[in-house]
């Protein structure tokens, strides 16, 4: 089966928004076996969008669209499909009630717009919408497959991979499935990665191999095609052998989890809490943290000390460490060493973790960008500080200053 | 002049990446005035990458390439472009020199194939290539403009910025530039400002009326055709006015800033400080305001009281408060106005914003997900709380009561 997804919106042509939905299906489909051929980028302009659509038809046996579901006059995409299929259109009932319910719940008024959110095509299976109001689509007709989801990826990931992905899978009958395994590794870039496994790269037929950067993270992909899941996996090991034989120390799960969600299960499963005490990384450590689900069990919170009166005041760091003539100042490993111990003081947790280093764009007591320290300290041991010394814009840099810091607890954490 | 944008590279097919140069292109093209239509992307395959010079021919005056110009057997773009076209290739001599002066100076033997990104269509003008090898072009055939620009955007964006835009200047002769302005919205959501505007959109002219969201915050541009910046900003400012005077207490900027700057802005200006105290918010607010240049001038931290214990033990709020029968809770509006205290009299800043609330996915102390409170709290004044109540996943929840806190912040620090 091969694809071609139209994302939908003007903010797009504009410029105001980066396509990150083409690229998150584009991987999920290639997951699935699909190959995806064409992207395209269309503005809110029904002639425009129905000129993709037939000559996506005449192309793909897929074609996904995301955006133009909302409440606007803008969104458009459910009347343009609906009208270059020939088809009628109907209220999806559960979406309204949810949407009255929604709105009685608030007090607020239902602006009769808003109704257009619950619109379904004539015969077409609604994907339901997690995160938002406006329902998904599905369907196929004279043997190509129509997708509509919403346009924010807060909605359009959980409608895809909850409720496209089965679909898909229901509509593939007949295909010999792919079966994959990701391997996720923390303290090795990219580069070093591929360095270490090239000849394996470039030798590989079955299973493939697939190295993916993002956010800080390095992964690998083996996929196969088989009829049954075992099968694919016994295809796969001899593969994962090499691999884990060449870099197990850096693999900290085989499947698509992140680094967070890592150390807070290894922290839940040993009854473990954990502070941080957050200076150039600014919040996002903890952010990161309570991203995931249930992460209250064993994350306690912290101290986000930008400025040196704070890593004073509520971590207790002496103003002589920080200031002043021979002073180690606040980017150093002795600062993040007492930003550990006094966070660990002050918090009662078992371990405690912090970051300090220069962000930029400038450099900061004469040290230059994307020097960063991490202490570590647990509870009845000595505490540990560790350098990184990175490169990047300043949203770079905080990323990976707090995946660094959670490579070191990971690193302490993992069982032996 | 309509453009067309063709990005080549099976890396974004596959979702390797997401096509960054897309966005850029669109932005920069939009700000010359140049309406882009389509953006497409394909993979290296020289079918697939004529049919969309073909589809692009037959609908846009101009079509920018990015892609596809490096030494590889993958990197087709000019052979296909010089076939499409009927013209025959030359190298380009200077960039050859260029490169012969790159190798040597590393004391590496040139390989033969790097000399194919000094190719040049016949008749075409070379774009130089400030931060690479590979020369990007441009021609003009039947009427039709084509540009050739590398993938990496560390190559790209400069040529196109110093070379391709003075390049598309010589071309546009005659054309009368857009001028626009955005409106950027706080405290109130899309579908109420819709609603409040949607006879100035629905009966839109010049200029046009382009209401979008992003990540919790709501804007709007103002968009027509003018000779100057003047006229043009004269020709929007009657339906500007007209905004202002329905919405205008909820505008914080009339250009693309998000409100996170505006409030920091405001805190410099008047020479003042901020701390924050984060629950539910779990320290996205701190990073968030952190991501900003400078912050540092203005942001002191504050601390991530994500348990009970911390709100306790770093902010001071009585336990008693927090927990047993009777208590308002974590999720209240006392908490809200103690943690806000608390952590104003221990940073010494003179505001003090604190977010409290349930993020999900479970209900927290029979409090509804989605039920959020923000304390704010200004040395020397009564402190005050608000009540937010919210929808959506953890994450959006997260943003949403970080977006409120700003801009009941904001509220507080505009100029009357």
């Amino acid at each position: 089966m091969n694809a071609e997804i139209i994302a939908v919106g003007t903010e797009l042509l504009m410029g105001q928004i980066a396509n990150t939905n083409g690229q998150f299906l584009s991987q999920e489909l290639a997951n699935l076996g699909i190959n995806v051929y064409f992207q395209t980028v269309v503005g809110d302009n029904a002639g425009r969008m129905r000129q993709a659509l037939e000559l996506a038809r005449s192309r793909a046996d897929l074609i996904v669209c995301t955006g133009g579901l909302g409440p606007t006059q803008d969104d458009l995409t459910k009347d343009v499909l609906a009208d270059f299929l020939g088809r009628g259109m109907m209220y999806h009932e559960p979406s309204l009630r949810k949407m009255a319910d929604f709105f009685a719940a608030r007090g607020v008024v239902m602006v009769e717009s808003n109704k257009r959110q619950a619109i379904m095509l004539d015969g077409s299976d609604p994907l339901a919408n997690e995160t938002g109001l406006a329902v998904g689509i599905a369907l196929t007709q004279d043997g190509t497959h129509y997708m509509l989801l919403p346009g924010p990826p807060k909605e359009m990931k959980p409608m895809f991979l909850n409720y496209g992905v089965p679909w898909l899978r229901g509509v593939m009958t007949g295909e010999v499935p792919l079966v994959s395994k990701m391997l996720k590794f923390a303290g090795i870039g990219e580069s070093a990665l591929e360095h270490r496994l090239i000849d394996l790269i470039e030798a590989q037929t079955d299973p493939t191999i697939a190295p993916y950067a993002k956010e800080g993270e390095v992964a690998i992909r083996l996929t196969t095609r088989a009829a049954s899941r075992e099968d694919g996996l016994a295809r796969i090991a001899p593969v994962e052998t090499d691999i884990r034989g060449r870099l197990g120390e850096y693999i900290y799960a085989d499947q698509d989890v992140t680094l967070e969600a890592k150390v807070l299960e290894l922290l839940k499963t040993s009854g473990r809490t954990l502070a941080v005490a957050e200076s150039c990384s600014g919040g996002l450590l903890s952010d990161m943290l309570t991203a995931v689900p249930g992460s209250s069990q064993a994350f306690l919170g912290g101290i986000v000390c930008y400025s040196n009166m704070l890593k004073h005041r509520l971590a207790g760091v002496p103003m002589e460490a920080l200031e002043g003539p021979g002073a180690p100042g606040a980017v150093s490993e002795q600062t993040a060493l007492l930003l550990a111990e006094g966070v660990l003081a002050r918090t009662d947790a078992d371990f405690a973790v912090s970051i300090t280093g220069v962000a930029g764009p400038d450099p900061s007591e004469g040290k230059p960008v994307g020097l960063v320290y991490v202490g570590i300290a647990f509870r009845g041991e000595q505490p540990r500080a560790f350098e990184l010394r990175t490169h990047g814009n300043r949203e770079t840099i905080k990323l990976r200053a707090a995946k660094h810091a959670l490579y070191r607890l990971w690193e302490r954490l993992k069982p032996v």
